[in-house]
Formats: structure tokens, sequence, C-alpha cells
């Protein structure tokens, strides 16, 4: 949510003189997306965001990544693809940093998402997950069921210090979670990071998907559950709104109707995606100066939501009781 | 350099729905100028920037920085306007801060000027003081010569942390400065920070001057030594460009030709200006967590200029021998 590398003007113009598309008109550094640097760049054809890979992203998977835009592009999901230079290359090296040219996408990431909106967005998802039936591409979740534990450890006791009794719950409910995970359902490509902020719309039409940095391979409907959690709560994950929530899940089912299986494992998934969201802001807020200038995200906020999914797990643990 | 203040898109399409600018299509929080949240927008009409100040811009000086704006916009100046709303006013409140929807422009702020590129800038800066010639407001230099003095002296014995001595030989430079300070010289509304970034070019034409948050009024000439200074060096302050210095001059000579007492006072005039940079880097330095995300400016990158353009007063400071 920064600009970690700066790019100066003179060597983002030796940069583009690589493509085909146009000489420089404008770049702005801007705030977006997950630990990467990202400029809006303009040229005097077209508009472009440059991307420089930070820590958070492994140039090893970035082949995946791309490859996965291009597929999806190709498909005529909204979903921005690399720019190759003239050499066929779509990877680079800028700054020190791996870094690509893709294609910029207009719309707004809405922060209050109406029925109509989250139907769209269900939709999207939907489409996208239709899309990628051949997608060859293979990468593990290392955000996934099988790392919560690893993570949760690492973690530590500390996490008494965000709300006390924080530890224990939180082992009680991925010691549950790992009991009931339902490794038997279909598994794909999932984007496993689909909140608003990654999705682009004008009014209820959705213009772009964005932010493939979490794309991975895991359970179908693991997706659903991630954008169910992040769509129908407030900021606090104390209110729930269940007409978006239904909204999401009847956009998505146009492509893939839930079977019975399906709706009987939703909520268990649903709580692994808020573990998954609790751990990583757990880890984040325990690792982040709290004087930084990075908005540290609050993990008590989907924590709650396991209230909404789970009531008796909830009831069982005194942080949520 | 960074978004202080989120802004939802939907609050931003409220916003946008006082004017007559067109319906939101795009929204980027950008990291640029000094301390306040911008923002790139684009409508279904044009594209502005969102700026929401935050504390280091009184919202009591707003109305002199906007007549500012608008004064060189009407005189033909590449200055972005700021846009009124339908009842004619141009100071909003967005999430609690006063905003104001500017103009975007094009073009990019180069880091490493030409001669060409500084001899445009020089003669942008004649215009627009020539421009401001009836400008009627007035503001303090909070940031003057009167000012280094109290500033030093809230800096105090830390500024050794910086630079071993440097607390002894900045207060030796700034007696000095005092006592030959050109009062007599003629004063206008200056800019007082027109550094590269302040400036918005496409190849060796002027498509931008911005970030008028630090203008006030002061001697003329001071204007021209501040650029003298930001644009002649390198980044550590011991490189000097001579001829992106001359140029700088020659252009602003165009509208302005330097008097036998212009060219006497310069250099102690740029002494000033290295000066104000290095207290006000200074400040910065000893007052931000090294660990924030702001990148800290060296504050020593503008007090080894004091050798280029004072060497007798560097030859009796030890930090700069």
């Amino acid at each position: 949510m920064a600009v970690y590398t700066q790019v100066s003007a003179e060597a983002l113009a030796r940069f583009l003189a690589r493509f085909d598309v146009g000489d420089l008109v404008s770049a702005k550094g801007i705030a977006e997306g997950v630990e990467n640097s990202n400029y809006l760049v303009e040229t005097t054809r077209d508009r472009f965001i440059l991307t420089l890979y930070e820590r958070r992203v492994s140039a090893g998977d970035l082949p995946y990544f791309l490859s996965l835009l291009d597929h999806l592009a190709a498909q005529g999901l909204p979903v921005p693809p690399a720019i190759a230079d003239a050499n066929g290359r779509a990877i680079h090296q800028v700054e020190g940093r791996p870094a690509c040219l893709i294609r910029f996408l207009t719309g707004v990431s809405v922060s209050n998402p109406t029925s109509a909106q989250a139907l769209a967005a269900g939709d999207a998802l939907g489409r996208m997950h239709a899309a990628l039936a051949d997608f060859p591409g293979q990468r593990d979740n290392n955000m996934g069921q099988p790392h919560w534990q690893p993570l949760y450890e690492r973690c530590g006791t500390s996490l008494d210090d965000i709300a006390p009794g924080l530890h224990r719950d939180l082992g009680v409910a991925i010691a549950d979670l790992a009991a009931i995970w339902p490794h038997h359902l279909p598994r794909t490509t999932i984007h496993a990071d689909l909140f608003p902020d990654n999705v682009l719309m004008l009014g209820e039409r959705i213009t772009g998907l964005i932010d493939f940095y979490f794309a991975c391979t895991d359970i179908r409907l693991y997706d659903l559950a991630v954008m169910h959690a992040a769509w129908s709560f407030d900021a606090t994950g104390t209110g729930h709104d269940a007409a978006v929530g239904d909204a999401l899940v009847a956009g998505y089912a146009r492509h893939f109707p839930l079977s019975k299986e399906d709706r009987s494992a939703f909520p268990g998934l649903a709580v692994g995606a808020c573990i998954r969201f609790t751990l990583s802001r757990a880890w984040d807020w325990l690792n982040t100066p709290a004087d930084a200038l990075v908005t540290r995200k609050d993990p008590l906020a989907f924590w709650r939501r396991v209230r909404m999914y789970d009531p008796a797990l909830a009831s069982r643990l005194p942080t949520l009781a």
C-alpha cells in the first residue's frame, strides 16, 4: 500500500522504449495492492500499471501469475494481461526488482457493496472458475489450510497481546477445522483473495478482477467462501449483511450450482477463510511497528465473523462468547 | 508521500456529485506531494487530483493557495486551477479533512534535468514571477530566514547525531547569513519549493508547475536560489552541474535580468536555501522513526552544497572542511 521502490521518469522512459506502447506522458506512484510498488503510467497511446514486485511476491511465481492473467484475458474475462516487449518477454527488471507492465483497467473498488454488486461479483467468480477449467498451471496455496498450524505456532503466545485468550481459542478452531476440512471437494485454480478491493466496478458492472498474487490451486468452493467472508460483513466483522452474502452465492451458482455436499461444507470453508485472514493479519500486526505508515488491519475483524458461520464453535471460544 | 486518509469509492462518488464534472470512472491513491493525501480521479469527462490536506497545510492558508493557482491559471501559466462546485466553492470537507479538486496535468518530473530542461524551468519561474506582479495575496514565509534560528534551536544538540559538529557549524552559518541577508531586494509571491519534483515536463516543454503549498511573500531572487540549489547538484550534494545552474539563471533572466546587486547577493541567497532545507530535513530526520515507510531525506545533501556557494564560509566549518 505504498511505493517502496522509486523509479525515475528517465528510467521509466528507458523501460517503456523496450515495448511498442508509445512515449511516456505521465507517471504516478499509486498506493495499491499487496506489498508491491505500483505506478500508473500513461503513454501517448494507452495507460498501464507498472508493478515492481517486492518481498511478498516470489520472482519464481511470476510466470505462473502472468500465464494466469493471459489465460483469463484470452477467455474474455476482465483481467489485465501483461504486456510483452519486442522480444516477447513480459517479466523485466526495473531498479533491481522483477517488474511487469500490465494494462490499466477503469472502474473503482466499492467499500460497501450492494446486493446487485455482490450478484455481479459472484457471477464473475463463477465465470472465472469456468474459464480456468483448462488452465494447466499449478501452485500450492501457501496460506491454505495445511499452513495454518505452522503460522499459528510462529505467532505463538503473542496472539494474547491482540486479545487475551486468542492463542488458546485460535488453536482450538484450527484443530477443529483440520478434523472436518473437506479435502474431497473439487479443486481448481482460485483467486484466494477476491475482496472488494480486488474487483473493479462501474455501477453494477464488473470492469476488472485484479491482484492475483495469492492465486493457487485449492478447493474451488473455498474461493467463494473467502469472498463471502470478505464481502458480506461490516468492517468490524460483527454486522452481517445476509442479502449480500446470498447474492454472491446466487451469482456464483449460475455457473456452479451448489450441491447438497457443497452447502453443508460451506460454513466450515468460511470459518477457514476467517482463520486464514485472522492469522495473516495477526502476523502482520505483531510484526508491524505501531507507528509505521502502513495501516495495520484489525485481526479480530475476521475472527468475529466465526460467530456467524459457526455459533456452536464460537460458544466454546471465550474470545467470541 | 503516502495516502494518509482513505476515501471510499462511494464517498468519492458523492463528493463528485457536488460538481459538474461527470461520473466517477477510476480513482487511485497516489504517492505525491508534501504531507497530503492525493487521489488521481477520472470521470466520464476529465481527470483530476483530489487533495485532502493533512497536518502540514493549515486550512486557513487554503484560500491564499487556491487564489494563487487561479491567478496563475488565468494568466496562462501551466498551473492546475481548483474546480469550484455548483455553489462556487472550491474548498470542501472530505473524511473530516479540508479538500480540493484540482485539474490533472500530464507530464513527468525529471530526476536528472538536462541544461535544456533547466533553461525551460528557469524561464517558467520568470514567467510565473511576472504573472504574480499584480497578485494581491500575502503570506509570511514560515520557513524564511527569520525562522531559521528558532527552528535550529528546536533541533538543538541532536543535530550532532546527524553529523558530529553540525550543531555548532549550522549555528555559525545561520548567524553569518543573518548579517548579510539582502532584505532590500525586491519581494514578490514566490513558490519557495520549485524542485524538479514540482515541475511536470514532456521532453523540454513545461506542462505543469505544482505543489504551491510553501508559496509565500519573500525576496523574488530567493526563489531562483532555491531552484538553483535543488536542480544543479547530484543527490549527495557534492557534484555540481554548472551548466544546469547557468541554464536556470539564463532562462529566468529572459524575464528578470539579474542586476549587479542581484549577482552579488545570489550566493548568499543560495546558502540560505541550503540552510533552509538542511534544517527542515534535519527536523524531519530527528522526528521520523527510522523504520517508518516515509523515506527520510538526507539533511547533509543540502548542507554539502554550501561548499560550492561559499567556499570561504565552508572552510570555517569543520563539518564541511
